[in-house]
C-alpha cells in the first residue's frame, strides 16, 4: 500500500520567495491526510497536480497564520468545486470559532458538512482511525496550544503464499484464509493452518509530524522507532536562546531528538527566512543523525 | 506625480496555476493603496518587490474569499517586519468581526492598531481624503453587499514658470507664489500676478475599480471619464445568463460600460477559470470600447 509524504511548504513565519508556509499531504492508500494548511496551500497542491476532493481529513497544528490561513480559500474551492462529502477537521479549540465566523460573516453556505474535532493538545491520545492508519496527538511546547500528529499504518494482514496453498480452494475457504482463519472438515479437525500458507505481514510503518516545537526530550518515547520523523528546526543552534524564546527548535536539537527516538530517517523544516541557504542546517542536524534531509517543498518521501 | 495601478491578480473565485486572486496597488506620489487582498497577496507583493511597510491603506470590496483571504497573512507580516504605524482598513460590515475573532481566537497581539472603517456599500460617497487622492465608494450589484472604489487625484496647484518669474525674488515671495497668492507692495497693491507667471496644473486624474457586479449602466455617470477604469468581465457575452445568475459581468458588458462613462482606457479582469485562453474576452471588450487591455499579473499602467 502506497503510504507517502509531499512537502507543500517549508518556510516559517516569515514568507519569502520560493519558500511556501507549511503544508503536507501524507497519501495512505486511496487517502490523503492535510497536515496543516498556510496560505495558498491550494496553489501547492495545485502545483503538485493533487486532486483536492480525495481529502477527506484535515489536521492543524496551532493557530500561528502560518499553520492555518490556507484553510478557508481550500473550503472556498471545494465548495466551488461542487463538493458535497463531509470534510473533518481536527484541531486546537478557537479554530470552529474563527471558521463559523468567517462562514456567517461572509454569507457562504457550504454544501458539504465539516465535522469540527477538537484536539486536546496536552495529551498523547489516539483521536482518529480508519481502515488505514490510527492517528495520535502529539503534545508540542509553542506560545499557543500546539500538537503535532503521529500517522501509524494499521497492522496489514498476512500475505497468502500461492505456492504453498493446495489446489482447487473453493472461494469461501480462500475468504476465510485471508481472513486468518484455519480450515477445518466436518469433523472441526483443522486440515489445513493458516499459519502454514501465509508469510507475515511488513511491520506497519509510522510517520510523526513534530511542528512546532521547543525541543522535547520527552518527545523520544511517543516517536521511538517510526519510520519517519519530520521535526521542525527554525534556527541553527548558535541562535538557540531565540528558539526558546519563541518556542522552536534549533537543527542540532532536530537530530538529537531522532537520534534519541531511534527513528529510520529524519525531515527537517520550518526554515527561519534569514537563512537564505540551508545548507548549514542539513550539516549541522546531520552531524547529529545522518539519514536526514530537509523538508523542501515538492519532496514526496515513501515512507 | 506618479499615479500607477499594478495588477496581482487576474482570477476570479476558482483559482488557476499561474492566475491569482483579486488585489492590486494604486501608486500615488509616496503612498500605496492596496485595493482587495486575495490569498496569497503577500506572495505577489513580493514577486512585484513592493515594500509592506508603504501600506498605510487597504480597501476591500465584499466579503468573498478571493477578494480578502490574503489579509490575514498580510497583518501577520506586518506584525512581524516591526509594524508600528496604525493600518487603515476600509470594508464592508462583518469584516471586523472576522478579524477580531482571528486575532483572538489565534491569541495574536499586534504591536500596531487597525483603524477598521466600516463602508455603506449602498451609497456612493467620500470615504478618505488625503494630500494625495480623493475615495469614493461606488455601489456595486453582487451576491453579497459590495462596492468599488473611485480614487480621484487632489487638484495639484499651478506650476511657476521659471522664464516668467523676474529675478531676484525672495523665498519667502517664492513660496508666496506656490501658495497661489498675488505678491504686493507696501502699500498693498499687487505688482505681480500669480496667474501671469504660472501655467495650469493638469487635470486631477482618476481610477475607478469595479468588481465584482452585474452591468450596471448607472455606474457610468459615476466614473465619467476617469482615466482608466477596471470592470470585472467573468465571462463573455454568450453566458450572459450565468453572469447574471452569479451577480457578475460579460467582456461585451465592462466594454459598453467604458463607452457609456466616456472614459480613457479600460482594463478588465476576474477572469472565470473556464477561459484558458483570454484573447476572446479581449477582443469582445475592445468591440465595444477599443482601447481595453487585460488585467493581467504584473501589469502596471500609469494613470
Amino acid at each position: 500500500m502506497e503510504f507517502e509524504l509531499t512537502i507543500l511548504g517549508s518556510a516559517s513565519a516569515t514568507p519569502m520567495l520560493g519558500r511556501h508556509h507549511t503544508a503536507q499531504v501524507l497519501t495512505v492508500g486511496r487517502e490523503l491526510y492535510l497536515i496543516d494548511c498556510g496560505e495558498a496551500t491550494q496553489a501547492r497542491l495545485m502545483e503538485q497536480r493533487i486532486r483536492f476532493g480525495r481529502i477527506n481529513r484535515i489536521f492543524i497544528s496551532h493557530l500561528h497564520g502560518d499553520h492555518f490561513f490556507g484553510l478557508f480559500g481550500l473550503l472556498g474551492t471545494l465548495q466551488l468545486q461542487g463538493r458535497t462529502e463531509p470534510l473533518q477537521i481536527f484541531g486546537p479549540a478557537g479554530l470552529d470559532e474563527i471558521l463559523t465566523t468567517q462562514l456567517r460573516c461572509s454569507g457562504m453556505a457550504l454544501a458539504y458538512d465539516i465535522d469540527f474535532q477538537l484536539v486536546d493538545t496536552e495529551r498523547h491520545q489516539l483521536i482518529f482511525s480508519d481502515q488505514q492508519v490510527q492517528v495520535y496527538t502529539l503534545p508540542m511546547r509553542h506560545r499557543v496550544p500546539c500538537c503535532g500528529y503521529l500517522f501509524r499504518e494499521q497492522p496489514r494482514r498476512p500475505r497468502l503464499v500461492k505456492e504453498s496453498l493446495p489446489a482447487a480452494l473453493t472461494p469461501e475457504q480462500l475468504q476465510a484464509l485471508s481472513r486468518g482463519e484455519d480450515l477445518r472438515d466436518e469433523a472441526g479437525h483443522v486440515w489445513l493452518r493458516h499459519a502454514d500458507v501465509t508469510a507475515p505481514a511488513p511491520p506497519p510503518r509510522a510517520y510523526a509530524y513534530c511542528s512546532d516545537t521547543v525541543y522535547l526530550p520527552e518527545l523520544a518515547e511517543l516517536v521511538h522507532g517510526v519510520d519517519l520523523l519530520y521535526h521542525e528546526c527554525t534556527f541553527l543552534h548558535d541562535m538557540l536562546e531565540r528558539a526558546q524564546q519563541t518556542g522552536h527548535s534549533t537543527a542540532r536539537q532536530a537530530g538529537q531528538l531522532a537520534r534519541l527516538a531511534q527513528v529510520k530517517r529524519l525531515l527537517i523544516g520550518h526554515f527561519s527566512s534569514r537563512y537564505r541557504e540551508l545548507q548549514p542546517l542539513l550539516t549541522e542536524a546531520s552531524r547529529e543523525f545522518e539519514p536526514t534531509e530537509l523538508a523542501l517543498e515538492g519532496l514526496t518521501v515513501t515512507v
